[in-house]
């Protein structure tokens, strides 16, 4: 890890910073130098809150807005949860400005606009990676040689995901998640992002050649313009027979699983987002056997649970901690990882084409 | 309890009829009279395989046809799992000779065939049911509980259901049930037949407004006329918003799981069909929170597993053994219940729908 550090700045006020201004708190290589909002009153009730709960020992400017916050010298990355209806603008100017930027999801309304994101980061060789925490957790290092082993799943035959959670109605219509403007993709970028993602993980990041997708229940608020989803399936199939299915929703109490099945067992996790509270993140494997033996027809149950020793959340090895400092590292050591804005542009792509074919009556779409 | 005794007849000797010989013997109402296939010493030769695994103290004729045993006047019921190409001819030629019937899944090619096996069982005023073991569990009525209770689950939004085992190619090559004259339903016969009927119970047997199939994975053996799906995924979407997906597989290793998921939390049950060896048989009922306070958003798990106190198989409690008991106990008595052709025609309708949807592109088709 190199010696330097990371400096910060967040562009928005939205929930899910304070609990990154933890990880860049624990990450050990980077720190916040500035907030900015709309106001630096904002801005300033923001850092106050963060103070309070995850105290830094140094100060943290609040800025009044975000073109000032980018034409700091003092800054060399910016982390962006701002709505995604208004992301690209900002995360365009962030990476014109030589800012390495990590950004929220969904990355953006639509492809054309993160491959803008993209483009513009690479222009100004910056890095560019989404803020999904559980890629950068060492329960998926544990998964993965599961996957590979070729005996605890064996050929993957099939894979099933769901993300949700029940909101209430006062959040949907208070809820930019639910605005047509804001998240156009509503419970699909909000959640879809995760469960396509977990999906590509298990396929080593191949693409599917087929892609369709339905919206089970949307809503249209007042002040919006479009239906916005919130509950829907999507499936997924690839180009060896492989398929998947997911299912997102606003409306089913919280519940965040994959299921990769395969020709030799399976492998489940049942809190692949946001890890159960706890001091290990764990995963199953399942190898049962069926046994027949005269009149005897038996279901031999072989269920294994592999831990992994790290922190669910606000620790110094938790996943959205290792977030923060690999991106750090990555900006200190002067290097670019590709595969972050690839898996990213893959991730969109998919979540357009599931998006098309909703709104075309369900067809097949080549992502 | 009725004080007489069932007497059955077995129609072929498929190797589940081993299983329910056991059934049958440890019911307490019932005994196996007869079992016929088309020679003497195919009959005798299970007979002997099955004394030699769960002895019965009474004698057992082995018959040379299905005809003679029909004939026979000592027999009240009889257990019928052949070949389901052939099985309609048989069940309508039992009823009429008065003998309640007991019929493997699938029921039948075509909804029509099970129409005229239930309209043949009601000429003659005999009962008929489906082999379908789960139903018979005294999980269902626990499971029953929790998903009525408002608050394990609360209203249901989605079920999602996975039956599967992986068969080697000789497998494939030799079962019946990859022949298209004797099993066209391939894996959508053999397991979608007991996801359907999960999906069935979860929404009370009401039936869905719409069903979608397609098949992942067919073979087309040198003997047969079509493809057979091997690998089968559906869709299953009712009036009120409900959505399910169920996946069935020969080519997936042993799978039986179903996730009922609500608006206050699920019920996941990982071994629905043939529960894992023990003497209990048990599912989880999860309530997770997600909590935020400052910087720390932390995801609390509350998961219960609820235990019933079954053996899994070849018990006298064991859900197969309280099918045959409570068939039994119907034809004691001289009751017959309607539900059971009703719940089998509505699988099979299902079952149809979902066939013919993956036959004609994958649309829509209302049951």
């Amino acid at each position: 890890m190199g010696e330097k550090t990371c400096r910060w700045g967040i562009l928005s006020t939205a929930e899910i910073a304070k609990k990154n201004w933890a990880s860049i708190a624990n990450s050990g290589n980077g720190r916040v130098v500035a907030v900015a909002s709309r106001s630096v009153e904002k801005a300033q009730k923001f850092i106050s809150a963060c103070q309070a709960s995850v105290p830094v020992a140094h100060s943290v400017d609040a800025v009044g807005s975000y073109e000032e916050l980018l034409s700091r010298s003092d800054i060399d990355a910016v982390y962006v949860p701002l709505p995604t209806g208004i992301r690209t603008e900002w995360v365009v100017k962030a990476a014109q400005t030589g800012k390495h930027v990590m950004v929220e999801k969904p990355c953006g309304v639509t492809t054309a606009d993160v491959q803008a994101m993209v483009d513009a980061c690479n222009a100004s060789k910056v890095q560019f990676m989404d803020g999904v925490m559980f890629m950068h957790s060492a329960r998926m290092d544990a998964m993965r040689a599961v996957l590979d082993d070729g005996k605890s799943v064996g050929d993957i035959r099939r894979i099933a995901s769901q993300f949700s959670f029940c909101a209430d109605q006062s959040w949907v219509e208070s809820n930019i998640r639910a605005s047509s403007q804001l998240e156009p993709a509503g419970c699909l970028g909000d959640l879809g992002w995760y469960t396509i993602r977990i999906i590509l993980f298990a396929m080593k990041y191949e693409m599917p050649v087929e892609v369709r997708g339905r919206i089970l229940n949307g809503v249209k608020r007042a002040d919006s313009s479009d239906v916005v989803p919130m509950e829907f399936q999507g499936e997924m199939h690839f180009a060896n027979g492989v398929s998947a299915t997911f299912f997102n929703s606003f409306r089913t109490n919280h519940q965040q699983w994959a299921h990769i099945s395969g020709s030799k067992g399976y492998l489940a996790v049942n809190d692949f987002v946001l890890p159960y509270y706890g001091n290990e993140v764990s995963f199953d494997v399942g190898n049962h056997n069926f046994s027949a033996d005269g009149c005897y027809f038996t279901m031999e149950k072989f269920l294994k649970t592999q831990q992994v020793r790290e922190y669910s959340n606000n620790a110094k090895n938790a996943q959205e901690t290792a977030l923060f400092r690999n991106f750090s590292e990555l900006v200190n050591t002067g290097n670019r990882d590709n595969f972050w804005p690839e898996v990213a542009l893959k991730t969109q792509r998919i979540l357009d084409a599931a998006l098309k074919s909703a709104n075309s009556g369900g067809g097949a779409i080549a992502p």
